[in-house]
């Protein structure tokens, strides 16, 4: 039936000389080549209610914190499942969480993580999932800055505050020591951060690892047409994407740098590891700003995971492959971060 | 009528659960976020006849023929540009073409070539053009095998010719002199000669540089459905490539290491460069190879282009992407190959 139904959907468009870019949703087989958690995952299929995001800020308001609910229950079981420790304080005026390892030993180096959610989700602790993973997978210290966010602060409020606990580490830490990473939104204001320091006259980061960073905020880049409907996180940027970035940018130019990084220059960017997946929406994000980065000569160095939509390394602490990501950006980190001068 | 067309189709598909996963070609827009020359190659749209692949033995020897005459038209014009001079020779009884840059400096390093063609395309000189772009634009001694294939020499004579060729080189240039790098079936080849080495007790080429390789010979793997009409030069699988495969298997395993390299014992293997695009149907075939590499602790390094459908690299010498891609693969190989003793 499949088969005798795509011969009539082919023969519909064969009039028409156009083919749909959405409505692809579930029609590609569950791939074999990839792990049983990540397959699991594919065939969940399309997210409901993808293409009915809020629309006023009492709505995003309730969709945040119902996202945020969400999100955190699931936080206690994972922090005591991988042995990471969480204390909370404040750094520069702007809350921050910090994580450790239980068997982690200080060698002077930390990363600070800055998380995802489109400058909307993920407040308070809500976003430390990525954090607490790579404490206890990577085994680094995480500080975790808990930025503000739209619609009560758009743009610059976010990166200010990540710009501010940066600037208060560094303080007590040279930057070599320190690396920034983060995904989607904390992928881009990982770039983000670096663009300022290198303005600000400010030293930069011993290294930065970016996954799938929302690096061009409009849509524009060919995955954002290519693997519309293919990528069962995002969906499509006509969801609650294209809401969020207009409430973040707050009528400022989205092709800025501070806004989409891979319009910066970023000559001069330390070691750079970037993450994306073949069905990821912001594959071309990611690739442009893989290739952006080299052809300014910075070592920048590029995972793409089979059959992987957008962030699901961090969404199942088992699932290899996101085992496997943890483990390379702690690689990553600690071939390229400085340890403490004894 | 765009959107009212996606909306009637849309229509049809939710009333049968199911959407097509052929049909979407030209569906997308052409991205405004690579080169000019990559654009009208993205605009030229699916190739015609795409879906009429040979079927008996004497219409593959037309077609390869005829494709092959289409090929070698442009190369004394390539070579005259580039500035890079061809010589013919053998190699143990295996027919061999030398490529070098008028500017060239002889330090002891070289590179063997295998090139693409899905074990049937490029005969002769016909399968050349990547070899000259090596050596003009990456500026290296490029050693070309016209190895054996099918249909009148099924597996294994192209790798058997291969595996000669590079047993001849060894016996005048140390193997970490030697750099072996290919395209599509070339980049298979290149990762299977390694893998033949190993076995056969030889010394691993230097380096590697296998471009978008047909790293999984049969229909598996992610992007072999999900970018199935959205690359304009293979389209599709169950184009002419699904009979190359049955040519040149000749009845083996297609999951043999030999015909699947991907399937592999890949550790040890010398730093290795993949390259794939965004829009490539053998995307999944890079990535996975990649990260088996990664996962064996080899220096594997990635990059994917913007757009690119399989191969596209090395199809117009004024493209950008394309001569980033050679340049690039001159620095990988400078930066691994060593250079001779004096």
């Amino acid at each position: 039936m499949h088969y005798l139904y795509r011969g009539l959907v082919s023969a519909v468009l064969a009039l028409a000389f156009v083919a749909p870019s959405m409505g692809r949703e579930s029609d590609f087989p569950v791939p074999d080549t990839v792990s049983p958690q990540l397959q699991a995952m594919i065939g969940a299929g399309i997210p409901r209610g993808w293409d009915k995001p809020p629309r006023t800020t009492e709505e995003w308001k309730a969709w945040i914190a119902a996202a945020a609910e969400k999100q955190k229950a699931a936080l206690p079981a994972l922090r005591e499942k991988l042995g990471v420790t969480m204390t909370h304080t404040v750094m520069a005026g702007v809350p921050v969480f910090v994580f450790e390892p239980r068997d982690f030993t200080d060698d002077g180096r930390l990363l600070l993580n800055l998380h995802g959610g489109g400058y909307v989700l993920g407040p308070g602790e809500a976003g430390t999932q990525e954090a607490i993973l790579m404490a206890g997978i990577g085994k680094f210290r995480v500080v975790y800055a808990d930025y503000r966010m739209a619609p009560d602060f758009p743009y610059p409020a976010a990166i200010d505050d990540a710009m501010a606990v940066y600037r208060e580490l560094l303080k007590t830490t040279p930057a070599k020591n320190i690396g920034v990473f983060g995904t989607s939104t904390g992928g881009a204001m990982t770039l983000i951060l670096a663009l300022r320091a290198k303005a600000e006259g400010l030293p930069l980061p011993g290294a930065l690892a970016s996954g799938t960073p929302w690096a061009q905020m409009n849509k524009k880049g060919d995955s954002y047409f290519t693997n519309e409907g293919v990528d069962n996180v995002l969906v499509s940027y006509d969801g609650w994407l294209a809401g969020a970035a207009s409430l973040y940018a707050g009528g400022h130019d989205m092709e800025a740098p501070y806004l989409s990084p891979v319009n910066g220059d970023v000559h001069g960017f330390p070691p750079t590891l970037l993450t994306s997946g073949t069905r990821d929406l912001f594959l071309s994000n990611t690739v442009r700003m893989h290739l952006k980065l080299r052809e300014a000569g910075v070592p920048a160095d590029l995972i793409v995971f089979e059959g992987l939509s957008h962030a699901q390394y961090h969404m199942d602490e088992n699932m290899p492959e996101g085992r496997f990501h943890f483990e390379e950006l702690g690689r990553f980190f600690r071939r390229n971060l400085a340890e403490r001068q004894s």
